[in-house]
């Protein structure tokens, strides 16, 4: 049987893994470099399109800001980088951005940041998945033809991958990230030879497009805000970067040093990507609208609903590599590759970021352990559940998802700088080497500066976007904030109610004997050995308790008992209406009004079976009586379990599930490392 | 919190009832016959327009055939009536086809008998609410007209009153029964005047219409195959007259006598509405169609979708009473009234075979209990979802319902009837007095009869309506016969399992010694309790457990230990991994290996919460340590309750739903009286 229902679930979900055989392996630099780059540099593939779209909305004119656009974000994302550099020297155990709101701003700043990174996870998949669908349409049109299914298609996968727990290696972001790069700087440099050395004039298929304006002649302060809410879909490309600050003790030391630099490098490499495809798309007269039915003009008349409008990355490659030529498939692929990694390091990411929540007590504490396969199964369901749930609702639509995006993100920055700021002024309060204040005040004025940029972002998306969708984004922040602040209310409350009173150190009336009672329904094994267990406990009193039900089954276990010789005294309840709680309830109840100092110790057999369904055949009488018996003082319930053959299967799937690995174990690091962190600095 | 909560739910479900509160009053035949007769006696809303459509396929002269189906109708209900008179003489007991079946005829018998009244029950509900909407939608246009939606509302409201438990009394049946009978009556009795005295001319509001025979000129075999199809579908008429054979414990002395009388006076009453509404459509010219919108023809063109057929009995008491009249409305409300009753008998019903057959060991143990509320929630949610689903596939059409109906009811009474042939067979065996021997195979004769023609109906009925839906019916049955199967099998080897072995009276190795080991995590209240308990228990060896997840912590635990002065050793196992189920398991098992004659004892402190969210906050390292504990041999768990302050309100609601009322306790009889009634018989 088991082996039968296995295969399927094999297949799907695959072979266990031991957790002991997790790679406690540090990342070198090179591949540190694409495990955490995956999400911020595989933004680039919709970022500029992004920015063309919005800015496509007051006519082909507006398309000349678009360098303009590109260099704001190159300022924000250099500022970016060079505030995390401070991070994760100032904080290299890895607690990140929530770890940085706690300590320095409070606890409701660390709930806001982890809120907002909680809602960003979501977004990371939908978005991502959904531009990696698109993608990879723009070789495969079967893909974009069904652009919903599939990237509902792989969102399960995702799940599954990571339900499975797979063993993760450098090499497997490696590859694509790597591929990935490569391919957009072959496409740069071959574009930008072509152009400027050949001279040729290269043509997306779109050059020969014209776009209808849906408001021409924007001007003035409309005309701002516009380039504005351009800036903010560009930021899209700012995504991930703090990823780096909760890995660095995955780092080859020194690793706050070389988490520096490999951030420096990603910035680096983001930023030649960004802007070199903006400027390709803008050499190969790339043309995008946000309606591109309606909006986009081929020959005089709209191109209709049969058109469909694919990412800027791929009009550039297929103008700079020819349509259908073996580096553009590739390129295609890679990127589409590299989504659904990008996508994937939000699976790691949302139920690490809920084990350091479980431990704050702001979710239930049973996720706090790490690698616990339940909590990883619990987040990823969740997280599977609600990007599902968005990209249908958005048919899989990067433009319409990305206005929900990055209000998480830049709420994350904004507080976590604004919080280095209080760290830095608080280490030069008590510092007095002159050295060391200067190179204090110079990350404080970085990270100053980091606040006020990132803050301005903030607003400036909050006030760009909102009613495109950010309100959205606010909402899931809102709801994820008010349910955490009620799990840990709830906590404070009961340890508060069950702590210890120094005065009295034992509870109320001081129990004096134990009572012991054994539930018999028949005279079979697990009765037996229940009564035998019993009488090894050697309580002041001990008898028996069977419920009549059915006066012939009554009688024959009376004499069976007799027959047996067995010295425990056998009492039998009568039961009219076949009930067996309520009689054992109220006997219970009543041995403890007779005497009050008595604690009742209930014995009942209980049968383990290795399936759910027998489960439902067996102990639902006792499951029920048990848990009627705890709403009653002065009792405790032993269960004396017998192993029914059956119970080897679950045995063994009990076995096979303690053998898991939890998925991102190689961008957390080792397990000692963050032994040593204590838990909340505050 | 529960005040609020409690309002819409009280508002639903109702405010339970003591089942000490039950009428234990037993009925009197006036009060009987309604309580029992309601599902037969609404059949005749139905039935006689399901032999008309079935003859409109042969077109309007097949019509004449109608009285002769009718008078076919009329010996069987008299003949299906004497044998259950026999049924209700010899099984006074409440067993019903069940009891008689699995007695006589052997245990498969009775449990093909079981899966043929669960699919009844369901199809009841679903015919009959289906019934009830028509003959509701005659006088209210808006009920037909969203005539799924108004049926999937109505076996909804039902089965909300029945998870309620309904305080019920015989009057809330003998209202709506008798209102019926008595419209019906005078119906008939106002016709007839009209007709033969008065001499006028009714008209039905179909009398002027034609019909297009989907099969013109049909004879031969066809017509008889036609003509018997009718004679099936007009068998509807006979479902639920064996209600009474499981009631008869309900009934004032004599019961038997009483029962039989009941049963004789519901026959008449039936055939004589069922004939009487026939020879009414007759007179007033009722044309009823399979395919209305085409096969209806007024002045010489089809009537179209637009067209809404209303029920027989409809159209005869608005050509006796005149269109809109207060009788014809009072009439088709106190029809679908009578009909949504006949629904209810079988929400009653379905739990109560339920734990009959739980006794048996077909059905899970734990819905023995009589009235147990769980059990009646699950057979209640069970019943109405089934029959949803079937209303919503046949889009609550009661002609097509029809096809799958009666099938399970011939073949309980077939299988009964046999049944009772061998019940006289084996006392014929045993009896000398000849007045008796008469009597004895004056009865014979009857369920003799009875078993054959049934049997033969059940041919019938399979060969005609198979492909029109029966298959449906039997597969249904198929399905509940393999379940209770594999159920009973299961139970079955895990009794020989575990059979107590009489050479050796406990299990393998005879445990001697206890070791006892407290969980703690930290000292609360909690675990200052389970210290307490575990210390009276006086085991061999003593100690407490704690699993180090957090340094910080385990050192505080240590120190408040010393301080307190608690003289309990405490071991500290360190996990690194945070886990908490692993360490212990593998601490337990070996211990068992240094001392394979040892029990261990682990005690967990428990929180007693009152709400299930709360509870998936507290207790589930707990849990799954128990879960995982109860795998490992030679352990037993036991949990020490600490109930917080919040347990209270589950301790309320757990009272309230002691004092719930189960449904169908009128019809069920009082208590003691089947308690005497032995198990089994066989």
């Amino acid at each position: 049987m088991s082996k039968l229902t296995d295969l399927p679930k094999r297949i799907l979900i695959g072979r266990a893994l031991r957790s002991d055989r997790l790679g406690e392996t540090l990342l070198p630099k090179r591949i540190a470099l694409p495990v955490f780059a995956s999400d911020p540099l595989s933004s680039v593939a919709y970022a500029p399109g992004e920015v063309l779209i919005v800015l496509s909305i007051a006519g082909l004119s507006a398309y000349h800001f678009s360098p303009w656009i590109a260099l704001a974000v190159v300022i924000l994302m250099f500022t970016v980088v060079a505030s995390y550099r401070q991070n994760v020297r100032a904080y290299p155990s890895g607690g990140g951005d929530y770890e940085v709101a706690t300590t320095n701003l409070g606890p409701r700043a660390g709930l806001t940041v982890a809120s907002a990174l909680l809602v960003d996870y979501v977004l990371t998949v939908a978005v991502s998945v959904s531009a990696g669908v698109e993608n990879l349409g723009s070789a495969i049109s079967f893909v974009v033809e069904h652009k919903t299914l599939c990237a509902i298609g792989a969102i399960v996968l995702l799940a599954l991958m990571n339900l499975r727990g797979v063993r993760e290696s450098g090499k497997l972001f490696a590859i694509p990230t790597y591929l990935f790069v490569a391919g957009v700087f072959l496409m740069l440099l071959w574009g930008g030879f072509r152009g400027l050395v050949l001279g040729d004039t290269m043509h997306a298929p779109t050059s020969g497009f014209d776009i209808k304006p849906e408001h021409p002649g924007l001007a003035g302060f409309a005309l701002v805000f516009l380039l504005l809410r351009a800036f903010s879909s560009g930021c899209a490309a700012l995504t991930g970067v703090e990823a780096i600050s909760n890995g660095v003790p995955a780092f080859r030391k020194p690793k706050s040093r070389n988490a520096a630099t490999t951030l420096a490098l990603m910035g680096l490499l983001a930023v030649t990507m960004f802007c070199g495809i903006i400027a390709l798309a803008m050499a190969t007269g790339v043309k995008m609208a946000e309606n591109p039915a309606t909006d986009l003009i081929r020959d005089g008349v709209p191109v209709g609903d049969g058109y469909t409008q694919h990412p800027v990355i791929a009009q550039v490659a297929e103008a700079v590599f020819g349509p259908g030529s073996f580096l553009f498939v590739l390129l295609a692929v890679a990127t589409a590759l590299v989504l659904f990694l990008a996508a994937n390091t939000a699976y790691n990411g949302f139920p690490l970021l809920g084990s350091i929540l479980a431990q704050d007590r702001y979710l239930p504490r049973q996720l706090h352990t790490r690698g616990d396969r339940l909590a990883f199964s619990n987040g990823i369901v969740l997280l599977a559940g609600a990007a599902i749930l968005l990209v249908w609702i958005y048919g899989a639509d990067t433009t319409r998802l990305i206005q929900l995006y990055i209000v998480g993100v830049f709420v994350s920055f904004t507080l976590s700088q604004t919080g280095m700021v209080r760290h830095w002024n608080r280490l030069l309060a008590g510092e007095r080497d002159r050295a060391r204040r200067r190179h204090m005040i110079r990350s404080r004025a970085i990270n100053a500066f980091g606040a006020f940029f990132t803050g301005l972002v903030l607003v400036v998306v909050l006030a760009t976007k909102f009613s495109h969708g950010a309100w959205v984004a606010l909402l899931g922040m809102v709801i994820f904030y008010g349910t955490m602040t009620a799990i840990r209310k709830h906590y404070d409350r009961v340890a508060e109610e069950i702590a210890a009173d120094d005065a009295s150190p034992d509870d109320s009336v001081r129990p004096s004997r134990v009572h012991a009672i054994v539930l018999v329904s028949k005279l079979h094994r697990p009765t037996l050995r229940a009564l035998a267990y019993a009488r090894l406990i050697r309580a002041d009193q001990l008898e028996a308790l069977s419920i009549s039900v059915d006066q012939a089954e009554t009688k024959a276990l009376r004499e069976e008992w007799e027959r047996r010789g067995i010295n425990v005294p056998l009492k039998i309840l009568d039961s009219p209406y076949r009930e067996v709680t309520r009689p054992v309830i109220e006997y219970v109840k009543g041995l403890r009004r007779q005497s009050p100092r008595d604690v009742i110790s209930v014995y009942i057999p209980e049968y383990v079976v290795g399936h759910w369904y027998e489960h439902l055949l067996h102990n639902q009488s006792a499951l029920r009586l048990k848990g009627r018996l705890l709403f009653t003082p002065g009792v405790m319930v032993t269960s004396v379990p017998y192993q029914l053959q059956s119970s080897e299967a679950a045995k063994q799937r009990a076995r096979r599930r303690a053998e898991w690995s939890a998925p991102g174990s190689v961008r957390r690091g080792p397990v000692e490392r963050r032994q040593k962190e204590p838990s909340r600095k505050g």
